[in-house]
């Protein structure tokens, strides 16, 4: 495609504002930009208010670093939920993932990724030695690692299997039902909850 | 898919301003926003600003509705282009399609819409008056009509016919080389720029 000439430089600076988003082309922008032009005064406000007020005033939960308005997230802060299990996974979105599925009861703990040296992600760059502190501290009978199914999780998994292998917690890994290199987040929720209830002992060898 | 409880309110705002533009369901909005909240504080900011600033200061230009960052767009600005030709189209999008085929020359007249009863959209809500006044006031030799080759884009091209009839202007039409029913926005640009070499005198009856 020809790159675009646009009359106005106001507009062009939110198209490529938008073209950053992922999976967002310049055509798509383009569209999205021209629909929030044609919305009220009051809408539009409404629209980055609320970008803005996320960014700013978002906590991320201190137990479990789930995406929360608190210290402590709802899931952590429910005392109906079972504070001896504790799922490890990737992302806030495998947090929300998890419980679509409505098998799960236990707590959770966000690693904020998994262990990549491609990408220049290593363990200290995630929330490892805070999910050790949790098994250490007490109270936590079952790890349940629910990492995405490819090598970086595998090594991650492997990884974390080893950090907890001298504490008294039982670590599960849930059932590879799903296909070998997806990402957790597209897997569907029957299939996600299946791979829960049939979690497997992890073997660390 | 079951209705998902988000851990957070202000997540939740977000998504749901975000689930608002065209063509963006809730997963999408998921993956947007908190793509946004990975990024740096200034990232965000220049995001929401590019926004607000489009919305706050974007003017159109007064000759042809253009959107543009002053009273005239660089198009009617520019003193190579030819001001006796006028292609009269629907929307800012459609100035980029032609702007792009690269064989028009011309100016352009932005009506904003076209003339749709099931829509309540009537000629008074379209730039069509400023059109008629553009001719009346002398110096435009010919109008090209490439609205989408719709009914409602039928309709309009008519209505316009009619009302440019007691001028001394030549009116044409695009040729139809693009299929029926389609939006003139998704036209490829070979096509469209075709159909706007082979512009045909338009049959007002
Ligand atoms: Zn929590
Ligand atoms: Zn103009």
């Amino acid at each position: 495609m020809i790159s675009q000439q646009y009359p106005s430089q106001l507009l062009e600076r939110a198209v490529q504002e938008f073209s950053k988003l992922p999976g967002v082309g310049r055509k798509t922008a383009l569209r999205l930009v021209l629909h929030l032009l044609r919305q009220e005064d009051q809408d539009v406000q409404a629209f980055v208010e609320a970008v803005s007020r996320l960014k700013h005033d978002v906590c991320y939960c201190k137990t479990c670093h789930n995406i929360s308005d608190a210290e402590r997230c709802p899931i952590c802060a429910d005392p109906r939920r079972d504070a001896t299990t504790v799922c490890v996974v990737e992302n806030i979105q495998d947090v929300m993932a998890v419980e679509n599925t409505q098998q799960y009861h236990g707590l959770y703990h966000v690693l904020g990724g998994v262990i990549s040296p491609m990408d220049g992600i290593g363990p200290s760059d995630l929330e490892i030695d805070s999910l050790v502190k949790r098994v250490e501290e007490g109270g936590v009978r079952e790890v349940i690692l629910a990492l995405s199914p490819t090598m970086e999780g595998d090594t991650t998994n492997f990884y974390i299997f080893r950090k907890l292998a001298p504490y008294d917690v039982s670590i599960s890994i849930i059932a590879r039902g799903v296909s070998v290199g997806n990402e957790l987040e597209y897997t569907d929720e029957v299939t996600l909850g299946r791979s829960i209830v049939n979690r497997t002992p992890f073997e660390g060898k």
